[in-house]
């Protein structure tokens, strides 16, 4: 057990995740020093995870790490950029080895493979809470945003929405006999933020933003920053196997409902359409047309014989009932 | 009542503190974008305040709002660096519209004061937990680190300090009938990051940081990162009129371990001290030479009478008793 915090930050945190040489001064002064590369624009998130709020009660501590990671990972990724250093402010019951280890795993293990470093955070006491911030450049004037998309565009979703709110109502028991829950539980754990595609998708996307409260919610976001409404082709909805076991109207509510995905939804001109497809094969980055933008606002889902009613849901906290 | 965390957004955090002409997006995207002026690094810091832990249940929203930014300040400060931009992680158990107000106002005058944008956040739903990056340029080469100090240097602190150790333990009832209540409630609920000293000192000062568990405590980790020790000599504590009222013994050892003051506590080369008189004057900068550098480790303080035992203390989560 560590004697105090500065022992316990020491031994977790100081060389967590990837070594870059842009940090000058990472965890143990005052602030971290970072070296922005000419000509890039520096992009910043920061999202909070609550224990029973973000998260169940007692769920892995690996899990944790790589979802407060991911979810900022996300982030970036929906605005095109590289992500780069990460803050981690972690507020914690008591400071049990066992838990700090698996989280700090996780935690590593997912900035490992995106070459983020932990450049600094702060530890303290309380309920538990995961706050990362999370900083990346890129280039000036080349971000994605959520208000550029115009009526007429194509409306994109990467991976198969839906999966990660299956697999946390499985992991509360909420939902029991489905096939393939190992999978659907992992893509509740272990999100798999699209940084990769969001880079690639600068020169094509006209908006972007990523799938965290559910896929309509956010295709709503997006469209409403940009001006414009959209529709959803119900039909075309990228619906895992699992998923569909579910049958077919309850898998589509979760695909556009469930949250928690850490997809991207984005949107692409129609005269880029052919250059996308042939730079980026949609099989092989693992994205789906769902949808165009239109000039009425608000949303339309369309399924096989019509207008579907709007499903409700998508995470708001403070939403009032 | 705001109807949703949206609205909230809107409303309270989307043009809170300064205008900034560096910023290119702002709250309301996936990430903030920002841009990086060239020839700086970039200085980031995270802290994060919990209730009944850093500041007592019911305290004040305007302090809270204060408290948050100034502690991250603090940390800027002691990097020598110019606060810029502002993320909030804000997790409140229910939205309630007075508490915000009120809460906002004091992060946003701070914010003004220091010519700082809130950039970006996010508002979660749980136990009140409060936490801010602050990020801001800082000439390349020019930051001002704790391993700089070298034996023989001068050691010095701004302010006053334990006043606000005493202005807590006044808010929380542990101390009454003491004068000058209100003025040491106000450095506790309102403390004073010293940004533009920090700035000032970087042509001067060899090593630097900034008081927030304590000066001894904190001056202890200035000297290990250098690999040196350091002498206080207790009679030049600078302390402040209502603290001298608590008898000297005591209120020695709140300036030596009270915490919360947010000052810098630096270190002067014997070559520059002439030069950092001059140029800085203390009485007008509020700085106090308070002791030396020296090659034995750990920390030394003289009384009138020679060596006094060193006061326990000095904020450390999760330290074993």
């Amino acid at each position: 057990m560590p004697q105090s915090e500065f022992e316990l930050i020491d031994r977790y945190f100081r060389r967590c995740g990837a070594q870059r040489a842009d940090v000058r001064v990472g965890v143990g002064d005052d602030a971290a020093l970072l070296e922005c590369p000419p000509g890039m624009v520096l992009a910043a998130a920061v999202d909070t995870l609550v224990e029973g709020v973000h998260f169940p009660r007692g769920c892995r501590a690996d899990s944790i790490g790589h979802r407060a990671l991911a979810v900022n990972l996300s982030d970036l990724a929906a605005m095109g950029a590289r992500p780069a250093w990460a803050l981690l402010a972690l507020t914690l019951p008591a400071a049990e080895e066992r838990w700090l280890s698996e989280f700090t795993a996780g935690f590593a293990a997912l900035a490992r493979v995106h070459e983020v470093a932990l450049v600094g955070g702060d530890t303290t006491q309380g309920p538990l809470t995961v706050t990362v911030t999370l900083m990346g450049p890129v280039p000036a004037g080349a971000a994605l945003l959520r208000s550029g998309a115009s009526v007429g565009d194509a409306l994109f979703v990467s991976g198969t929405p839906g999966d990660a709110a299956v697999g946390l109502a499985l992991e509360q028991g909420r939902l029991e006999g489905l096939g393939q829950a190992e999978y659907l539980r992992e893509r509740f754990l272990f999100p798999t933020p699209r940084v990769a595609l969001g880079q690639q998708l600068r020169p094509y996307a006209s908006g972007c933003i990523d799938v965290s409260d559910g896929l309509l919610a956010d295709a709503l976001k997006l469209a409403r920053a940009s001006g414009c409404g959209l529709e959803i082709d119900a039909t075309r909805l990228p619906l895992s196997a699992p998923l569909r076991a579910l049958g077919t109207e309850r898998a589509r509510a979760f695909a556009l409902t469930g949250g928690d995905d850490y997809e991207l939804c984005f949107t692409v001109p129609p005269q880029q359409l052919a250059r996308l497809h042939a730079q980026l094969p949609p099989q092989q980055w693992g994205y789906t047309r769902i949808g165009s933008m239109r000039a009425e606002p608000g949303a339309r889902v369309m399924g096989e014989a019509g207008e579907l009613p709007l499903p409700t849901g998508g995470y708001d906290h403070f939403a009032q009932a």
